[in-house]
């Protein structure tokens, strides 16, 4: 074991050191579909925000490359480390510190699943709104790349419900930003911007979580329609109806068909409804009263029959929960289908329509493929792309991605840039902006440790 | 008319250039009560993104400290200029650009005013949120201070509210940030980055606002109590009751005495009552909906009066309006009755207590005043000191953000540091935190010609 491996050890104790054979397979890699796994020189596992100042001062000292690690859930390969590098694995800081009912928030280390949040947030009647598709998922990976999710349309993203950070500079030095309360003017937002930077500018070692009241009833419509422009065209109008829907999804036929063989799931639709239908709307409705929830879901239901729905289903719970589990689970239908990459391009809602018009023509001129489903409230479009051809993929992603920024949208509404966005970034993003970036990088990160060719080089 | 003078005239055009004797005074302050007016060399207004760029770059030549100005009604003397300084003033540049109602977003330039943005988005069903006390207000203004006010319980700050922009770096690049989505995972988020920066890191020439539905019915509710530590300790349980109000605010009866004598205010409350109550609760519930308002009502009544209101009152709109407007000129009232300084300190709303006890205490052993009223749901206490000795004053404002700082809040909720509040700041910030502060302000702003002497020196 060498000098640095030595005192690495030394600072998270021998046991929570990996290096060479030690280091496991998981360690080498996300869930991104293009990033090829590539094994650390080291895992440590520290316990407290102290031990990750140390082993990030040792790291400064000795130039080696630093990456953080939550769930390893993430699909930019932001988490995935450097052959020359420490990976930070947060796997045994996962408490949650205080769940604080009377500032309704949550203050937890970064590798708390949100699973293991939800339980402790229900037993408290509250809970954390952020509920991206992976539930093994971890707060600090959330952090990182600024996770959103289904619920997204109703409750924000992260960013929206992260109200404060202890977290560790690439320098050595711990600091706390934000706090218990969601107003501050004092000084710059550290946390907003460390939240989304993909580990390279800041390691969090706490996060205080904004929680919600848990609603007690909820509801879930299906809405079939013949048309995708229609449903994408009814998406501002079921906004603009007041309802504060917290799921609002759109799912193409092929996705439909996908996650209902894969997760065996049987919605009792017709079989001349299915075959007409071009794509379906999900519309999750939730009230702390259930009589004003069956007030929105009627009314609901008369909306989407104005907007084009060939017929409005409304979900039992067991199907509900079943659909909604299916289409949070489209990322690994797309995988076990053979699909060559995911992306979730993100663009103002109302240019849904000519944007997935654009898809299709830019699918077809490269004999590809490109399904999805979608964030339709927040115009976070989930396509499945299917193009063998690493140069073909390339150009192909390249046109779809220049064609969401000309939309008014970016590349990534949840999924971030990490490694396997980041030519394309690096291409299509305004050069004086990425200038600007990477001198607050330079502010944060002077010697360049963490996450080197994340976001950039 | 010096050389640099005929090149910001050539740039916004003669008669939008100000110097020397054409200055008024307006444009010496913002509405601070402990910064003294200050004229600058200078007053530009640009009509154009292009226009401020060049006035950056010709300042940056020149080595001329730069403040913008929206409205001036800035607290804490951010907008206050150099006397050897530009002062860009934004008045010119006060067009609301579009009213986008499918993407419920406006698009509008900084030197908008909160009354008519109003205006245009009330034609349109919809409403910015954000209503700090002074609509006259600009925009950009608010985006430069984060501003906030009554409704930020139900919907955030302007941090909250602020989806992208346009912005002139110091360097002379324009750029644009976030967009009309309000979830983005591609990058630093500098909307986030540059909102309450206080006009230190950018100017934003155009500010992209997310609109919500104008909701129909609105109620207000008036609940004394005797002791205003029950007002505060009340304030969780009405937040997690689920009734999602859209302000409340507690108002110290001294305050309430000056307010309602100032705005000749009658709200029917007897005598008897009145003598007896130390605070008062004011409770704002809006909803789409009539009947459920109704219910709404009912039930903050039921459970105000559980929480130790010794009566609650529903207030006829009128009344209701009123008592808002009043509220919301606490500092017109303040400065009027001779307070030397206002101050907002945020603290999480569960420390209020504790806080306004300390706050007590420390002004008592000052033999000084500290009166006020607050945002209570969100922790944000709004303070007028009465204290003429200049020294006495500066220990007594330490010690309260001290106490307010190990609350585990901040010297400021919305009002910013400014010029007025940067000693304290700089003296009880942890410098890891400010040294990263400044090294941020330096990848922005390398020649430092943006507000020096704003937030830190």
């Amino acid at each position: 074991m060498g000098d640095v491996a030595a005192r690495f050890a030394e600072i998270v104790g021998e046991h929570n050191l990996l290096s060479g054979a030690q280091v496991g397979e998981d360690y080498a890699r996300d869930e991104s579909l293009t990033c090829e796994p590539r094994k650390p020189a080291y895992v440590a596992k520290p316990g407290a925000a102290e031990e990750v100042a140390a082993l990030l001062k040792t790291a400064a000292e000795h130039g080696i490359p630093v990456t953080a690690r939550g769930s390893g859930s993430g699909l930019s390969g932001a988490a995935r480390p450097r052959e020359d590098g420490l990976l930070v694995s947060f796997e045994r800081m996962h408490a949650v510190l205080e769940i604080d009912a009377d500032n309704q928030v949550a203050v937890v280390q970064p590798g708390v699943t949100l699973t293991e949040l939800d339980e402790q947030t229900a037993a408290a009647g509250l809970a954390y709104t952020v509920y991206p598709g992976e539930l093994s998922a971890s707060v600090g990976g959330n952090v990182g790349t600024n996770a959103g999710g289904m619920r997204a349309v109703k409750y924000g993203v992260t960013r929206n419900n992260v109200v404060g950070l202890q977290a560790v500079l690439p320098t050595g030095e711990i600091i706390r930003t934000g706090g218990k309360t969601s107003k501050i003017s004092t000084g710059y937002d550290l946390t907003q911007l460390i939240i989304g930077s993909e580990g390279t500018l800041a390691l969090a070692t706490e996060v205080i979580v904004k929680l919600h009241p848990r609603l007690a009833h909820s509801a879930t419509l299906l809405a079939p329609f013949n048309d995708l422009d229609q449903v994408v065209r009814a998406v501002p109008k079921v906004i603009s109806g007041g309802l504060e829907p917290n799921i609002l999804e759109y799912i193409d036929n092929l996705t439909m068909a996908a996650i209902s063989y894969n997760e065996k799931l049987s919605l009792g639709i017709p079989d001349e409804v299915r075959d007409a239908t071009q794509a379906y709307l999900v519309v999750g409705l939730e009230n702390r009263d259930g009589d004003r929830l069956d007030g929105d879901v009627e009314r609901a239901g008369e909306l989407l029959g104005e907007l084009g729905a060939t017929d409005v289903y409304v979900l039992d719970g067991g199907s509900a929960r079943k659909l909604i589990e299916a289409r949070e689970k489209a990322f690994w239908t797309a995988k076990s289908s053979g699909a060559d990459d995911v992306i979730d391009v993100v663009v103002p809602r109302s240019e849904m329509p000519g944007f997935l018009a654009k898809v299709r023509e830019l699918a077809t001129a490269a004999e590809s493929g490109a399904i999805g489903c979608g964030h339709a409230g927040d115009g976070n479009v989930h396509l499945a792309i299917f193009c063998k051809d690493p140069e073909k993929r390339h150009r192909l992603l390249h046109d779809i991605f220049a064609a969401g920024m000309a939309a008014g949208g970016a590349i990534s509404g949840e999924h971030g840039i990490g490694q396997a966005k980041k030519d394309h970034y690096v291409e299509l993003e305004d050069p004086a902006k990425l200038e600007l970036l990477k001198r607050i990088k330079q502010a944060f990160d002077p010697r360049g440790i963490l996450n080197p060719g994340v976001l950039f080089d």
